[in-house]
């Protein structure tokens, strides 16, 4: 390639702005060449305007580009956005109308029927549905969308079971990270020697999302997965990694060991194109009694390997597990760069 | 009642002795007489065996009292033990073996065939068991238990669904505070920013030790309730207050408001009896959203109310709830109290 | 007393807000007949507006009360106000204006010249501050403040010392509750595995305000105590609790066992006029060579007694220890109550 | 250099024997070829006895080594040792007299008069003291040791100021970490919402290490700084990463922007040398109002750098400062190996 991708980062001063930042530094096919965020920060530089919360001093390339508003135009080839969900429909929509490509971590476009909701190593073929985006977006824009941060997780330890034994019914109990809520997000008087049961909207998300990215592209649309899902989700104590647990009813019972191997054998496109964001083995399976712990485990692969542990029989549904995966890279900026890194394998950037 | 019966604290170092001895501060029917522990804290005075680990101070009337090793005699009609399981089978026994009432929280004998694993309010028939051992122990001493920290709070609250609707299946995944593990109990740095998926035996005692209680007493044994019990276990980084996430499917599935007003009007024996320490209702309802929480609904009854909120549809079983309770009180010490009270009600003390 | 002083709060709906409303429940002396904010919960009842975030339940007399704008006129006899800085100096003045006794826990006027800066035990005698402000706020209105919530734990410890034994200089480095900086206050994600050594204006704070505390009052104003002191201040991961780690250096150094003797018969006026709020004794010293912990000590003498503990001689002052109180009762809501009924018992109020 | 010093760790299975561990891989000078325990661990491999506690994986290298005895022979060419204190000081002078160079973090030798208490950037020159050790083991052996972890810290960034003014006096408090008591340390229920104004001797070792470390080495022996050291210690809820705030009074008081110079320009013969361990710089500033961090600062140059921030004149001592490092690496277990760098360059090993 001869050279880099421009992209622009909408919401950049935000937690998973920050990763999309990080992520990029050095990154062999895009460059950050233009910051937008809708908060007081524009006119500002983005070392003025942000407050680095990551490990780590803040890159040096970014420091000096100025803080816009986000609105087209940008300088950049196509953007990456985590905006805040109030406003990510209509700034999103503008850009996509404004000829530019979105890849989006927001929740805004996820449902929409001709929108991809994509995890690469699950639904790559789900691109297609862009063929249904053309006559909406003048000069060449669209909109491609990852899923939300416990859905990934969730639904790429499903997918290999799902392809081999068929699901019948998915039960998942989150245990979720603070980071999961940007900054400020969690107020830390609500959670010392406490967790929250609750997360607005994302027992729904999980439920609606996961039959979606599983489901099957019949060439014009995507069929949801007939399958049953039930979330319940609650807000731990951990800065970064959402674990959750999980139990599976399946069309095709398989042995544990069947079971075992469809997930450690699983391997799809991102890996046989080598996509630079994606991880050797999507799926590694811990055998300690355990394991996966969030502070051991979200930076497996580079914080893109779902780690899944305690596979065991279960006594009302078939199987059940223990997954988990650092929420703000395979679950928001990762899932994104890993996104645009296949459009870019598949010609569609 | 003319005088208190004189208890005796098997393993009254431990977090649940010290609840125990808090409980007993002031109690109208109970009085500690004697204290014992398994360690190296025997020949000094409790004040100086006993690192006081609860709020406040260390009741001034157990100070004095010597340490004495965990076997009889002790000078005590009936002894409250939480034994650690290793030696609790031993020793528990050879106290009923010399003719005391052995009160216990350990897990050493609740799945005995003649032993009653109790909750007053979800199965005090179950106190019939008691004729089973009288052949066994000499001299009229016996052996109840009450259940594992989280059992009672789940069996707590599905006891008036299961009487109303029958529940043909429960999934429960729960998120337990680190006084469940005793002191020193969990490291500081396995708990930091982490959450840990697994909990010894934890599992199996839920899934056995439910239908145990909310099985049926035929007079002669107990028949295990004819439902699935699934349990997925984790620690979090909370002091006091084990959670439960749990999913039920019914037998004969009833309305939303049908399921609230059985947990709301449920009363039972001892409430009736107006048993000291029985809450005035043994389950509570909060209806925000974010609610029941650790911190603030730990205490509620005085640590005996087991709170629960969330009550929704559930898309793979029928209803889904929250449940929550103070895991030293209700699942453990105050367990435990209860049931020596009730046993004075009934005339077996 | 034959009726209840009516009492509003300006605040309510904050953490120190709440505090006062919990504090006041049963008073003898006082009740809340009506509640301000300056946020966008005017309009609404208090149990609509706020969010209950003690321990408990929101006590039911306050429930139905309309939450009101700051400003005159209020239906109450005076005010209690936990405003936050900015707003703090114009609306408290103009309930002072207005004829309202402001009994004030804000930081805008306690260094103003004719402002007592009190705590009973420490320097009621500054009380005759307030014929200054005769002249000044017509219709018997007036300004009482207390200090910032570290100031007051501090300069509790000190006085019986400064009085005994002159002190030159205090060296204090703290280490403070997340509950000082109100709700929701510090983000989750800045203080999980974390300590921030910074508290906007606090070391300022409690290097000024300890002098004037610690001053002679010579009947027209206040002379600063000729001593130094140094502060150095962190936030830690602790919801409820101050501590400071105190060097001294005395002006007639005494024994170690005067220095503590001065520590534990200290008494003051509140405790001979008995005052309610006030503890038995203002200072508890423990033994213990861990202690005082916030966990444990920081309701010691219902929230309103300083735990010392440590006290040893220092090797490059005189003699050193910790200190420990809760910051929203005795450094907060509590020092403000107990502040006005020493007012009620000398006649003031 | 040809070949590989091979070292021997004694306490390899501990938090700072896993670090070292961590810290060797790849190490261009040294390779580790023994692993030494003096737990229940012996008989088996490494990777079997050894609870992998730090972040990622254990060292493929290190897996298959059997854990040995902590007493000579052990296959290698010196010992790093971390070893408890109660067993340290047996073993390590049975390793020198068995002809072993030990380079130990253990507090055993610290203050012996012929032991070098080393930083390598502060007071190489105290490794003269060796000539003091000749007679005494046979074979070679010698001991050399680094300071406590919160010693090191403090002394590294007194180094240049005290050589540059001369310092009077020092006040040191510290917020420590909780790796810094090993594995399993500190229970979660003494540290959750909690502080522990203890740690066991650290007071102490602050005191007499601090004047140690800086003083003179006379050909002899050491002269200690005259200089008085405070020292109060806190545990806080921090998984690793200490910090002291520090107040220092001078013999020649500089301008605050000549402290700050002597402080950044710290340089010393480990930067001079290229030691493979040894920071860039070993004394950063931040100059934002609440830096520095445990989470965001103790990475800092590998975990070698400390981080100095909050430098203000002080009302009590002359300045006053805020330091933090990496209590494993750059307080224990990169001392160490730094150490044994400097013994590689200097021909003394």
């Amino acid at each position: 390639m001869s050279r880099k991708y421009r992209v622009g980062i909408l919401g950049a001063t935000g937690m998973v702005g920050q990763r999309f930042i990080e992520l990029l530094v050095d990154h062999p096919q895009f460059e950050v060449t233009a910051v937008a965020a809708s908060d007081r920060s524009q006119g500002k530089t983005f070392g003025e305007a942000c407050t680095w919360r990551l490990n780590g001093e803040m890159p040096t390339a970014v420091r000096t580009l100025p803080v816009q508003p986000p609105a087209p135009p940008l300088d950049c080839d196509l953007v990456f956005s985590s905006l805040p969900g109030e406003i990510a429909r209509e700034t999103e929509g503008s850009f996509a109308a404004a000829g530019y490509p979105v890849i989006s971590n927001s929740s805004a476009f996820r449902m929409d029927e001709d929108v991809p909701l994509l995890i690469p190593e699950v639904n790559h073929e789900h691109i297609g549905l862009l063929e249904q985006q053309r006559g909406k977006y003048a000069k060449g824009g669209f909109i491609v969308t990852n899923p939300n941060c416990s859905t990934i997780m969730i639904a790429l330890a499903l997918a290999p079971l799902h392809a081999a034994f068929g699901i019948d019914a998915c039960v998942a109990t989150t245990l979720q990270a603070l980071s999961g809520a940007g900054y400020p997000g969690v107020a830390s008087l609500d959670i010392i020697d406490n967790v929250l049961p609750f997360i607005g909207g994302e027992e729904e998300k999980i439920e609606a999302e996961t039959v979606k990215i599983l489901g099957r592209f019949n060439e014009s649309r995507i069929e949801p997965a007939p399958m049953a899902v039930s979330a319940q989700c609650h807000r731990v104590n951990v800065a970064d990694g959402h674990m959750a647990a999980v139990r599976v009813k399946f069309a095709r019972k398989p042995s544990l060991e069947n079971l075992r191997d469809a997930l450690t054998d699983f391997r799809s496109l991102p890996q046989e194109l080598g996509l630079h964001t994606a991880p050797a083995a999507p799926i590694a399976i811990r055998d300690e009694e355990n394991r996966p712990q969030p502070k051991l485990d979200r930076d497996a692969g580079r914080g893109m390997t779902v780690t899944v542990g305690r596979i065991k029989p279960d006594s009302v549904l078939d199987y059940r597990f223990v997954a988990l995966s650092h929420n703000t890279i395979r679950g928001a900026a990762g899932a994104a760069i890993l996104n645009a890194e296949l459009l870019v394998a598949l010609g569609r950037l």
